[in-house]
């Protein structure tokens, strides 16, 4: 990155890095100014990209500060959730594709292992960082990979379990770790429980810091008896001054905190503990959000995620709605719900506003529940709530209803647990990519006994389900949608529930079924009128129901059709396959019918729009209609083949 | 329960006891009496039945107590994992079904909201009490069910990230709700984790508890005003005396450690703490499991999980197993593998023994982690380990893999980690009953881009499963085995790795193919045989792979045969959804065959032996014979029906 020209003329020192090696050949004094150069960089780079920047924002000094005291990436850097990272990629030899964010073939918004060596784990979900990282450091003691493991986690990601269960392995195994805690108070919401009150609780012991801090760094310089004694000094200081905590009780060496902003300071922290560290450290270092940005800085989100902005002024583009996103109607559904019965809950974890909880909690603060990242407990409290009388709507991404499978199966299912699961982001969700795809939640949930599956084909659909499942109280029910808007269809004044298991005909043929479970419904009525174009009379079926499937409505398709063919936004094993267990089961598959599904293909989808993902996917209305001549064409080819026998082989 | 004669004579005062109420009218002199007296019935039962015996003994006194003090079943006590429940079952009404324990049609072995009023919460996985409880709390204050909720969690059940959630949040919400920690030091396998040293830690301050239950009791009973002032007068000691504890930062008030097998003490605490506690409180009993029976107390695993025994000796009767059993194998045959390659490592959440673990652990200690009750953090780990260039085996039962599913999704598939997946007690379990089925792992793994899935169709094919797993390195793998003894066929000296997605033809025929994917092939063959024997000429496949499939095998059979029937001990979504969708996918279900597939059907399965839930869920012999002979007959009887087009309904 020799020529600057082609940044803004003031980086001079940025443009003298294009890796990691260039940041430690740098002298101690020019890292601030590196740090403001990145700052500078990171801010001209998502005003054309749009993205996560409030984080990116908080880390600029943590960033420059680890590559230049740590050996990356023989050293692992391990970035949690990842969508801070975009400062690290600039310095990683990325700087040239950042314009490519979060777009189709261009860098992913998360750390990614295939992109980068400087990436050795990625990420996108909360709260993995550690024991991934206690992963690198017990295989570099078993003779694997070599290097120091660093983690970077927001206090955000400590209200999941999962990062308890890391420190407290961490903790026990003694391994050499170290784990920087980016403590900027806020997560994509401010974070909640007592875990975040205990660290604001450490924080107000400021005046400690410099003291240790010092002591640290003297401590890092004596030769070892000396230090020793040094070490134990500190120790002692801080029993008295801050007492214990809660790091030191999991068996974590506590440092902090540390003002996260000041470079200089971080990197003497750093080398410190890389000179010094033995078993697991923790560095608490307290940063901003969205530090160095006004626009950000005053932000209530703090630019968490945002779409393309004037520098100047920090104002966004809007892009022009044409209609309410599905969040939006669900959360004012929920909202209506709410009104209408005193029992109805929500429960949200961490995600109030990106899952339309919010609406409800304005409302209604008394029956909102965020229990921040922590979807295990977020579900059984959902039934535990519903075993006490209530009707909780447990709303959660497709993606992070993954983290509470099991408390699903065992605390709802099992139970038959009238909880209500809320499920955003089904399918393909463009720029958060495939770590972010609702794929499988159509098969996970409605091969589990007694479950109530829907998908909603449009806005209007959703605010009949919402109702739906506010109605039913025999079992568990969930119902998924896509993100993003609408497609600007009626919605009406009140939701009515649909009667369970029943699937709807939007348009009758003859020749051609298309059976579609969830948005693709649009799709499916353009590819039948192209279809019906072609002579060959397309009917449509909204099936509404994965589980319990409307078979009646399904065996009449299939026996009065040449083909079917379903249509979900999900992976195999969820609505075709149990469309085509149905049909096998009952003997309809013999009659001659064509069946065909279309789910996701076997592959992960990298991001892009979610219509080019869906175009990759080969989900869209062109790819059904050739799916549909492609199924008439085999079976009219269709002999009734009698092959020889198989030969034993064992 | 008036007629004491149907029990041991030496149990007058429990013979009084028909339910909680009759213990709350008992002096409280009496309440160790039945605590004596419950402790030799539960013996009593146990050495009839078998089963968590260990357990239970360990919470005897705090059982009686709990049901001497709160006001069960308004108020709601909630069993974490809830084996140790047999005492609790024994006092609710349910004495004269103890001998029925763990068989069919009998009573459960861990609580069960449709068994009894007094069970309000289900169990069996652990950790998942508190979120309960505090979804119980939560909908009393909002008007729904009444009631104090008691949670009696052991210390095993603590390292569960879910566990550190529901505290993060019960902190946070501050509703009144009393926690048990039922310190064993002990839960299947001795407790690991930095948490579980703090909790030594806790206890060696002994000293401490009888001030403080002593001013807890004595504060209990002053007027308010007074009661605040001892009340602070207490928590100046605590924190003098013990220092804090990680509940406290947890937002938890920390009452304890006290010794849970003294019932007046334990009933005088609890009597304090039901008249003054608000928000949540902890109180950190310390129990011996197995206490009060000497074979059972000096037990290695204090008899942990039994079968029937002598009462006087305490001598176990041994079935004689005609073969070992899977889980061995599986542990030998991962010793093998790791003689042969040191990068092998073997990752267990908490059960060593259960997996066959504890074999890898003997011979490598140091490449063998055992990191608690801690599924998530035990598949990134692996996921770590792995991409820090080790090959780690994570041997997860099937139905607690399910606690780690976005982990595979997310850290393991997503990356195409070579994480080996050793997935033990699939299918139906026996006497552990539904919430230990592993019912769902084929849909939840298979469905996931670049996942190899296999199911061992007896234990030689193990053996050669966990080479091929060893061998594999181009991402993830998972093979599933059954709970139990194999089959008694012979085993390879060495196991030799498997061509990936190849199948294997058993026997062959020309009418009928029985595709088996997993441990039901000699069902399967059993059932060839009667068809065989009817002038059915059967072909058996042992299909191996899920995924990949043998797609040309299978679409050989299907081109073949007249029906193909697929059985596996799964839940619909799949390997016989795979199999249906792939053969519809090309084309293959239109030449006329007819495809059935067999799955554990939409229900969830109560305990009973093994063959008999086999027999229940139609998965037989005789039920293959069935399914294929109602498949010819309806093929037979298919004519090529031309149904009236469909309505259109809105």
């Amino acid at each position: 990155m020799k020529d600057g020209a082609v940044h803004d003329a003031a980086t001079p020192i940025l443009d003298r890095v294009s890796s990691p090696a260039d940041v430690r050949a740098l002298r101690d004094w020019e890292l601030s100014r590196l740090a403001d150069e990145l700052r500078q960089e990171t801010i001209r780079v998502v005003s054309q990209t749009g993205g996560h920047l409030g984080s990116s924002l908080g880390v600029i000094e943590l960033t420059v500060a680890i590559h230049a005291v740590f050996d990356t990436p023989r050293d692992k850097l391990i970035w949690d959730v990842g969508h801070q990272c975009y400062p690290h990629k600039i310095l990683t030899g990325r700087r040239d594709r950042m314009t490519t964010l979060r777009q189709e073939d261009g860098l992913s918004g998360f750390t990614r292992r295939a992109e980068s060596a400087y990436d050795p784990f990625g990420a996108a979900h909360s709260s993995t960082a550690m024991s991934a990282g206690l992963g690198f450091a017990v295989a570099r003691d078993l003779g694997g990979d070599p290097g120091d493991v660093v983690c970077v986690v927001g206090d955000g990601a400590m209200s999941a379990g999962m990062a308890y269960e890391a420190m407290n392995n961490a903790g026990a195994l003694k391994k050499r770790m170290i784990v920087i805690l980016n403590d900027n108070d806020m997560s994509i919401a401010p974070p909640v429980g007592a875990f975040s009150h205990h660290l604001s609780e450490l924080c107000v012991q400021k005046p400690a810091q410099d003291i240790r801090a010092l002591m640290n760094d003297v401590a890092a310089h004596l030769p070892s008896p000396l230090r020793h004694g040094a070490e134990r000094a500190r120790d002692l200081m801080k029993e008295f001054v801050t007492g214990t905590t809660l790091f030191d009780k999991l068996g974590f060496q506590y440092v902090g905190p540390i003002n996260g902003h000041d470079v200089r300071h971080l990197v003497a922290i750093l080398r410190a503990v890389r000179r010094n560290g033995t078993g697991p450290i923790l560095i608490h270092a307290v940063t901003k959000k969205g530090a160095g940005y006004v626009p950000a800085e005053t932000a209530s989100d703090k630019y968490h995620g945002v779409s393309k902005f004037d520098v100047a002024t920090g104002v966004q583009s809007k892009g022009t709605a044409k209609a309410p996103s599905f969040t939006k109607v669900f959360g004012q559904a929920l909202v209506e719900e709410g009104e209408r019965d005193r029992r109805v809950v929500a429960i949200t974890a961490a995600m109030p506003a990106g899952t339309g909880v919010d609406l409800f909690a304005k409302r209604f603060p008394r029956r909102s529940f965020d229990v921040g990242i922590a979807e295990q407990h977020a579900v059984t409290f959902a039934a535990g709530l519903a075993a006490g009388g209530m009707k909780p709507f447990c709303a959660i991404y497709s993606t992070f209803l993954q983290r509470a499978y099991d408390q699903v199966v065992h605390d709802v299912a099992l139970q038959g647990l009238p909880v209500r699961f809320a499920i955003d982001r089904a399918g393909l969700v463009g720029a958060d990519g495939p770590t972010h795809a609702g794929a499988y939640d159509v098969g996970y949930l409605a091969n589990l006994p007694g479950f109530v599956v829907m998908a909603a084909a449009d806005e209007a659909e959703l605010v009949h389900m919402v109702a739906t499942a506010a109605a039913y109280d025999d079992g568990p029910i969930a119902f998924r949608y896509p993100r993003g808007e609408g497609f600007g269809v009626d919605l009406p004044d009140q939701g009515k529930p649909i009667e369970i298991g029943k699937g709807r005909v939007i348009k009758s043929g003859r020749t051609v079924a298309l059976v579609s479970f969830g948005a693709r419904l649009q799709e499916c009525l353009a590819a039948a009128d192209i279809l019906d174009a072609k002579g060959l009379s397309t009917t449509v079926i909204d099936a509404r129901f994965a589980k319990p499937l409307d078979l009646d409505l399904i065996v009449q398709a299939a026996d009065s059709h040449d083909v079917l063919v379903t249509i979900e936004e999900g992976a195999t094993g969820g609505f075709g396959a149990l469309v085509l267990h149905a049909l096998s089961d009952c003997g309809a598959l013999e009659s001659g019918v064509a069946v065909r599904a279309m789910t996701l293909p076997d592959r992960f989808i990298q991001q892009a729009s979610p219509a080019a993902m869906y175009d990759v996917a080969g989900l869209n209305c062109e790819h059904i209609v050739q799916k549909t001549l492609d199924a008439l064409d085999q079976k009219q080819n269709t002999t009734t083949r009698r092959q020889p026998a198989l030969r034993t082989v064992r």
